[in-house]
């Protein structure tokens, strides 16, 4: 019968103490460099493999990723945690998965909840309206460790990945432009939101470099951040309204994206003379009629980051505190 | 890592015994109520939970329902657990919500690691290649209440909810006969799925119905379900190469619904003589061009109703054994 290799083995095999051997497989740092390279070679000569059951019960971890989204009918975020999952189970992790329905209540409650449920780290992406982190700061220091994606704060030191947001808004500006628009209004979301400010800075940026004025009455924020219909029908009958009416519209974000679509659609609008760039990371973005430029940010891959900086946290042996914030490219598509 | 507070650490820190915390914490009669406010002050504030598995052994809940759903980017899954956390948030349970990718291995994973989470109860809507129960039907023996929604399955006796998907394919398919379409086509998922045969007895039923002879050689099974795009794309040219061409396509699942919207669009054909009609719960799907007509599952009801029945069997002082089967009504939408 088969009988795997153990540390008891090895150490007999090498004449170490299995607590020498066990170290220098975890690449403990009281083990000499040349004592490890001896051990791991003959470990991997003999096929050895660390139990994980027994790993779990040492380490007492649980191998499960807790993680907390604003809006799973989101393409976005669905698209996020499918990149977290191609990570996660190829290590053997488990997720977890709970939404907040951007609610500031149920986000504090959905954490501690997954915090007690003993998960070994969490990967959060902010609901829109928290500005109170004592519930995220506590956890933290009490050892549980956290990865922001996406909606990140600057409030806690970890490391985060998102979008370069302002880029993204730059390019597709410049598109506009360079389909000779220049009167080109902006539907952001809530003005409360980093990324709506990231945004609304890329889309001046953009003006500013092609010597186009920025004017405020071509801006309309929808607050209720494509939520509501209603809001950005009448944003977009404002704009329309305008005396010098734009010959483009940018839009802030995926849902206003569709909604705006959908009021264009609903109105019975000419299309004809509006050219209209927004972000979406809908899968049928290209589907839809009218049909839009769009920047699409790289949600899987920042789902495989998020939770590669999250492993690095739950597995090293000594406290990390020098951390990264990733920002990915976004993809610019013209139909 | 982090590790909750115990009732240890919070004896320790208020100088008490650890059976007087405990006591204090449940709200024994032989604690002052001076002591109990202290306790209960301090346990707050270091966050502790009373430890899931220890609640499990004495019985008590967990007030959190563990959701399994096939995929988490697919609109009727979104929208059913929106509907399922609208009841449960108002009841006071929580919810972990976990995907299974359609695979098997991942659905047994997912659903052990759930209830060893202690939830009080499971809301599952089966993986398409499941055909061993044992794993859920050994959960449900050892006490685990289970609710079965959309794909349910036979196996195991309680309360389950679905749709009517053979009326829905019988409306879609009718409404396509009331446009004077006589050669319709069938694109249907894979024909081990329940759903895909339910919804071929519709499209037979309606054939029947309006005296439409029904042909095998304009049925074409989608086995990839509509994750694999160029299977839909090939079967969608097989049918249109017939000799006797279809001028009417009725597809049987919301993934290859919108695959097949894609390959009218990628290979530039004109729709004009086609009509066509699918099921589908996209949130955009009225915007998609060309235009289906579509049948819309009530997938928030369908939650709201699948949690309803299974805090019922948690709830509940006796055992339940007799059990109902809800099917839901689809809703037909011509644009």
């Amino acid at each position: 019968m088969y009988k795997p290799a153990t540390i008891k083995d090895i150490a007999a095999a090498l004449n170490l103490s299995p607590s020498t051997v066990s170290r220098a497989l975890r690449d403990g740092y009281e083990i000499s460099a040349e004592t490890k390279k001896t051990v791991v070679a003959y470990a991997q000569s003999v096929n050895y493999k660390s139990n994980p059951n027994a790993l779990g019960l040492k380490n007492k971890r649980s191998y499960s990723i807790g993680i907390v989204v604003p809006e799973l009918a989101n393409s976005f975020f669905s698209q996020a945690i499918a990149g977290i999952e191609s990570v996660a189970y190829e290590k053997g992790y488990h997720t977890i998965i709970s939404q907040t329905h951007d609610s500031t209540e149920r986000e504090s409650i959905n954490v501690n909840h997954l915090a007690n449920r003993s998960v070994d780290g969490l990967l959060i992406s902010m609901s829109s309206g928290t500005t109170d982190y004592d519930f995220l700061t506590r956890l933290n220091k009490n050892g549980l460790p956290i990865v922001f994606f996406d909606r990140i704060i600057d409030e806690i030191d970890t490391f985060k990945v998102t979008s370069d947001n302002q880029s993204g808004a730059f390019k597709a500006t410049g598109a506009l432009v360079g389909m000779d628009c220049r009167r080109i209004a902006l539907l952001a979301s809530a003005p409360q939101l980093s990324i709506t400010n990231e945004r609304l800075a890329g889309y001046k940026e953009a003006l500013s470099h092609h010597h186009i004025p920025f004017s405020e009455s071509l801006v309309r924020y929808c607050y209720k951040g494509g939520s509501d219909y209603q809001e950005v029908e009448d944003a977009l009958k404002e704009l329309l309204a305008n005396t010098d009416k734009p010959d483009a519209i940018f839009i802030g974000s995926d849902s206003i994206s569709i909604c705006c679509i959908r009021a264009i659609k609903n109105l019975g609008l000419d299309t004809g003379g509006i050219k209209i760039a927004g972000f979406s990371n809908s899968d049928v973005v290209d589907l839809l009629q009218p049909s839009i430029i769009y920047v699409r940010q790289r949600a899987f891959e920042m789902g495989k980051i998020a939770v590669e900086m999250l492993l690095k946290l739950i597995e090293s042996r000594y406290p990390i505190t020098e951390f990264e914030t990733r920002v990915l490219d976004t993809e610019l598509y013209c139909p």
